[in-house]
């Protein structure tokens, strides 16, 4: 398949020499290239077809990197990718090793940001031209933010700083009303209906222009009518919530359309100014299927495998239990397909509340149900639930509510690569005092443990489980606590969730006669098991998760405090973030599979002097 | 002192039979037993001072604890407090086995829901509200929320959901223009814009009054204007932020008038939907020195000892770093007196930033900086860092940019009691790869640990310090690293930061022959500093944190991985929240000061068997 324009495009540079026309054709062949890309390689696709436009038009207007372009999410950095000198990259994408599926800094000095987590990209876009504005240079900085992004706290934070910030920052608002389940909120109908008075706008937008370009007396009357706090603004001149904050507001104009775009893009730049442009875009555009149904085309899978996995069965299972019991709620942030909850939004309409990707009010609104007598159920993945981290100790912890988390995509996660890797739950969560924490083996096994999270447990309870399907290689019947399972003396092998299942088969693999101890219940840790550890003269912890404040050091912890003086060694992520690529590449090169354990075992561990 | 009204009220109920006359002297006994009370135990005054009419009147006018009322923050519920039956605990406010300064549930039945970090209260209420729209009860919750919490993303979160909620919320949106620091940012401005079109909004509500009670098409007509998203009723019926988020919106109205606040109030609760009443305080109303300062009064002590403390010491040399580097940039968030940054901001102005309380965006901002070139040194409380834990992981620690995190009020805190205590910020902090943390011991190491952050670091680091005064007891000169202090032989305390001072007086007081290991860089944890530990039979760690991931816990498992066979002790919190009291007397109840090390060192451990 040739390109024969994108093909020429090796940096933003090569953009600025194509005619419209040109610039026309590449979309259309960026686009082309897109969809047959990615569906080889899977990735996601309906974001990156909704800016094709848009990200051409930002690389002809503006000069990366002396302009920063800091994409929020930064699922739909692909175009951004393919005009900055990436496209050989693709065939690799999101693979071990290869590109990466979002802004990465490291990777390129046109990714002006880290992105992954929603709603940072405003802040970072207004550190970034605080500094520039500092340094006094002339550069722009230009955020990218999808509607859904716009639900969480942090981006209001932002807004909030930048609008009445002297910088030279834009902010992009793509408004396609569809993140990735549909978009929800009082926020979401606001944006939609200044869509809906665009013709209103149009006409507002005539009246600045007329004022300024008006000899002597335009101006003051703009800054006036924009300034004033007087019942006549409000009434002639009615603003918009980020006019409101202090920005300039352009738009909604029609974010495929080449030429609306260089026009309100290049007045922003005008403008030198803070400024939300408001883009409306269609998600999957120029791709039937994905057009639509953007929700199922948000990230495509190679394989299309959609087979059993842990969200799926939590979400079933907890379907199940609010049958019987209608004190069970259940919240998601933006992530009911993910999280496996459109059986429960089917079901228990009533009791469902999908709050935007707004973690830390979703925890806090989860201790606010239990206080009055719900039991909540927030499903949330391991890396994201990171937001709402204080709101956990404060809100729910320090008053002990009933409230269970699950945490989902516990562990490394793979091609979503170090933003999402769920490496730090364990640690995070083991911390909180009154915080029971269960890591299950297994579809079976993480019924058991909802089951009694939801129905015997009365205070704060989070169960954790990785991404995919189940693994197990072996039959030991699933319990919530822990268990042993004893073999030869000198040796035991300690580990829980997905990592138990690899030490079970390194254990067969080696052909050794190591005791196995399997912890489900991580938190609090249980004394018994410590005890049951005592006996052994050597103990390697296995671990799929960060290294300081482990599990593992807290266990080896306390058998040094218990007085044991047998070895002891952890074998987990050590001080370094785990990039993407196949989660069975990940675990074997941070020897967290069979064959890394079978190495531990083999080989005694010598004290480093 | 007798206040004849005051002391006749047990419960909310007794408010019920009193006369407007009543009330309102009330009003002036609740305010001259809070300045008495507060000026002799200490304790937040400006504020609640603000609150005294809201307060009464929200008790005269709902059902607590059948209603519910969920203050922000909480340190303007004494009011509160008075009312509920708890006046004769105010001579122990704040002291240990004391009332405490903030609402908590553990306290009174009256107290909904915990407060202590900003911007909850909506969520939480959000949450007893749906709960209680479940259970099909006809409660109202009120959640009561300054301008200054508005600032926190969360709060956003909360009202993105609630407004369209079919819930009996009621949002008070106390606007006294003024937090602990002048409030920020541009969503400030536009709530005083709203207070200046008062006279305007008379009239709207006029309007939707005589709709409202205009038989057969009366109704209907409101009901269009304010659904409806035509030009029309943005022109003719230009509706608040909060309108647009689904609310009713009703003021703002003078929160010191106990009519306006009863009619709105009553309004209020009529429309049995979401609705947010703007009122208008000023903060320390009827004290004068606190109403011309409330920034002053915000929080009073007894003793007003305002001697030398780290806090100081870290912004007066931050200034004076700045001075030599033009990069340096400062940030808090809404703490700038607290974080003693105020030095700063007079001198180096342009650089210095105070984006309200909105420590999310205060982190990623900071990441941005430093993106662009700078050094930002986020100023913040251990506790409210927490609020910011994903952003350090994910906009700080991935790219390892040069941000110090200066983490003050880490360790007890005291007085403001467990939502307050800085007793997580060790263990969540070193678990985060690529950063480096140290807990400096004294203001000359302070300054040094400073000076390494910002001159010769490059990467992410966190320099973290209690509140209140230095207290060493010894002359070792400052390092940045770790230092042995050798003695005898047998025995080594370990410890970091106030406890080390503890351990040396502990040392002398035992008249004990153990060495020493101060550990001034917590994170990563030293290798030579484990080495230089292994040749000690007996090891006892001290730590002013909690025990669960703590730099102890890390620091034993890594002599157990060393092959160390000797003993091991830790002094830590150990899996609890530490109440309100005097922050001796804290340590003291923990074993963690000199007397209760003395214990340790005396008690030769015996294995629990």
């Amino acid at each position: 398949m040739t390109e024969p324009i994108l093909d020429q495009i090796n940096s933003p540079k090569d953009l600025k020499k194509l005619t419209d026309q040109q610039l026309f054709a590449l979309c259309q062949e960026v686009r082309k290239f897109l969809v047959s890309s990615v569906s080889r390689t899977g990735g996601h696709l309906a974001s990156n077809l909704g800016v094709v436009e848009l990200t051409v038009m930002l690389h002809r207007l503006f000069d990366s990197p002396h302009d920063h372009i800091v994409f929020d999410v930064g699922h739909q950095s692909y175009t951004h990718k393919l005009l900055t000198g990436r496209k050989d990259a693709f065939s690799k994408l999101r693979k071990t090793d290869g590109l990466s599926g979002f802004p990465r800094p490291a990777e390129s000095v046109h990714d002006a940001f880290i992105a992954g987590h929603a709603s940072n990209s405003v802040s970072a876009a207004l550190g970034i031209a605080q500094a520039a504005r500092l340094k006094g240079d002339d550069s722009y900085t230009i955020a990218v933010i999808g509607d859904g992004a716009l639900t969480g706290g942090e981006a209001y934070e932002a807004l909030n700083n930048a609008g009445r910030s002297n910088t030279r920052l834009i902010v992009i608002l793509n408004h396609n009303d569809m993140s990735i389940s549909k978009n929800v909120g009082a926020f979401a109908k606001y944006l939609s209906s200044l869509r809906s008075s665009r013709r209103y706008l149009r006409m507002k937008r005539h009246v600045e222009s007329v004022l300024l370009h008006t000899p002597l007396i335009g101006k003051p009357i703009h800054r006036w009518l924009r300034r004033s706090k007087s019942i006549v603004r409000r009434v002639v001149y009615p603003s918009t919530f980020f006019e409101d904050m202090g920005f300039h507001y352009l738009g909604p104009i029609d974010g495929h359309s080449l030429s609306d775009l260089s026009s309100a893009l290049s007045r922003a730049k005008e403008l030198a100014a803070p400024v939300v442009v408001q883009i409306e875009t269609i998600k999957g555009k120029g791709y039937l299927s994905a057009e639509e149904n953007p929700g199922e085309y948000h990230a495509v899978s190679p394989s299309a495998s959609t087979g059993e996995n842990y969200s799926e069965v939590a979400g079933r299972f907890l379907c199940e239990l609010a049958d019987q019991n209608d004190k069970i709620c259940a919240i998601t942030a933006a992530m009911k397909y993910g999280t496996g909850l459109q059986h429960f939004a089917a079901v228990h309409r009533e009791r469902f509340f999908d709050v935007g990707i707004a973690e830390e009010h979703a925890v806090t609104f989860a201790g606010g149900l239990a206080a009055n007598g719900m039991i909540p159920v927030f499903c949330v993945y391991s890396s994201f639930l990171q937001r709402g981290y204080d709101q956990v100790i404060h809100d729910l912890a320090i008053d002990n509510r009933h409230v269970v988390l699950c945490v989902d995509r516990a562990g490394l996660v793979g091609e979503d690569g170090e933003t999402h890797q769920g490496v730090f739950d364990a640690a995070y969560l083991s911390q909180i005092p009154n915080m029971t924490l269960y890591s299950p083996e297994g579809y079976e096994e993480l019924r058991l443990c909802l089951k009694q999270a939801v129905e015997t447990e009365t205070g704060l309870v989070a169960v954790r489980y990785p991404r995919g399907g189940e693994n197990r290689a072996h039959t030991l019947s699933p319990d919530c606590n822990f268990q042993f399972v004893k073999d030869g003396t000198d040796t035991l092998l300690i580990s829980y969730g997905r990592s138990f299942s690899e030490c079970v088969k390194a254990k067969a693999q080696a052909q050794s006669d190591a005791s196995l101890l399997k912890l489900t219940k991580i938190a609090p840790i249980d004394h018994q098991a410590v005890k049951t550890a005592m006996a052994f003269r050597r103990i390697v912890f296995v671990e799929e998760g960060i290294y300081t404040g482990s599990i593992a050091q807290q266990f080896s912890s306390m058998l040094l405090e218990q007085g044991y003086h047998g070895t002891m060694e952890i074998l987990a992520i050590r001080g370094e973030f785990v990039a993407h690529g196949a989660v069975k590449d990940l675990l074997a090169s941070l020897n967290l599979d069979a064959d890394g354990i079978v190495k531990a075992l083999k080989q005694e561990e010598t004290p480093n002097e």
